[in-house]
């Protein structure tokens, strides 16, 4: 099975690449970008295992829960 | 609108971070990884500019399209 995970930061946490992109774009000319925020994204496929083995992934290794949170989709083969 | 812009390398392309993760997984006793890509997602909140903005936005900044692909999705406010 293939999984999507998004790992953003939580709202509240200073977030200085997207603050870098914002600012980019304003040097590129793009008016009207209010908001910038980076995060990744990891895509696992698992021969062995399930959505629960996934969280426990998260939780182990791809997110520190302090300052991000998490989301999992399931992916077409 | 809110956007997020989802990128990710292109197949065949070499990704030592997801090799790294992968690595990782293993010595944390998680068997049955077969494959770890890592991409990034960028959550951009704009006042103007509509989805071709945001297309402009990411061939200009976000993405190198040698090595990358990418997808927006419409996040809701």
């Amino acid at each position: 099975m293939r999984y999507r995970v998004t790992v953003t930061l939580r709202e509240g946490i200073l977030d200085p690449q997207g603050k870098a992109v914002k600012g980019a774009l304003e040097n590129l000319g793009f008016e009207g970008v209010d908001r910038v925020r980076v995060g990744k994204v990891i895509d696992l496929t698992l021969s062995e295992g399930d959505l629960e083995t996934v969280h426990e992934i998260c939780k182990k290794l791809l997110v520190n829960p302090v300052i991000e949170d998490y989301q999992i989709e399931t992916l077409e083969e």
